[in-house]
């Protein structure tokens, strides 16, 4: 218990702001770091995980075997791209575009992933409650912000 | 300008929770009408959607122009079938399940889409800044809340 309170509690330090959180979040996967991956979530029943293409993964227990099911393969050579923020006093929503690469008999490939992050101020610091991540386009523009771009 | 204040104070009452935003968004969709559901946005250049397989799309005038482009076709056959709720003082995260429905030559299409629904609260009321949608599962299963369904 004592061990569990103190690790508790270097979380708490490390997860100060949801940028920090974010951080360990994406450490965790290029290190296949179950146990740090799961430090950085909220414990609450209604934490939900979107893997690109797949269903939505609801509650710790199963946000959990979802991951320990892509760390099987070993650490995810991901990496951040852009990040956009909106925050409030309790929240705050990261738009995020990650680069992630991996080894084929054909070389390395890259794709991009649109993920959504959603961080809350907990009495434990700032924790994710959701990662929602979809494909990428196949190009290179993963966002329209201006409408030109859109309609011509 | 006080036609404007008046609307804007309007929609403030209307968007006194985020159940009420949320319900105002999906009748906006099922209405084909572009101001109602660009009065359910936060005014913030940081607000963000992403359509099923579709690019992120940031701030007011690329997510007007997206949905623009959506209404053209008419209302959106759109139902809300399952809602989980995460909130904190300021924000709320909503998963919902969208149940879609398309006229074909083939009789009726159903899709199912995995949305992710983020509400601030803002001096105008509860707000959207964030819809990402995904393309649902082809069966029925959209979610996992129990990790035996996902290992077996």
């Amino acid at each position: 218990m004592s061990d569990s309170r103190a690790r508790k509690a270097s979380q708490a330090v490390l997860l100060a702001s949801a940028d920090d959180t974010e951080a360990s979040f994406y450490e965790a996967m290029q290190r296949a770091d179950l146990d740090r991956m799961m430090g950085v979530w909220a414990d609450d029943d209604e934490i939900a995980c979107v893997h690109p293409s797949g269903p939505r993964v609801v509650g710790p227990v199963a946000v959990r075997a979802g991951f320990e099911a892509i760390f099987v393969n070993g650490p995810v050579q991901v990496s951040i791209h852009q990040v956009r923020r909106l925050e409030s006093g309790t929240a705050a929503v990261h738009h995020v575009i990650e680069r992630v690469q991996a080894e084929s008999p054909e070389g390395t490939q890259t794709a991009y992933i649109l993920a959504t992050n959603v961080y809350m101020r907990t009495a434990l610091g700032w924790r994710m409650v959701l990662h929602h991540a979809s494909p990428g386009q196949p190009h290179d523009m993963q966002e329209v912000a201006e409408p030109a771009t859109m309609l011509h």
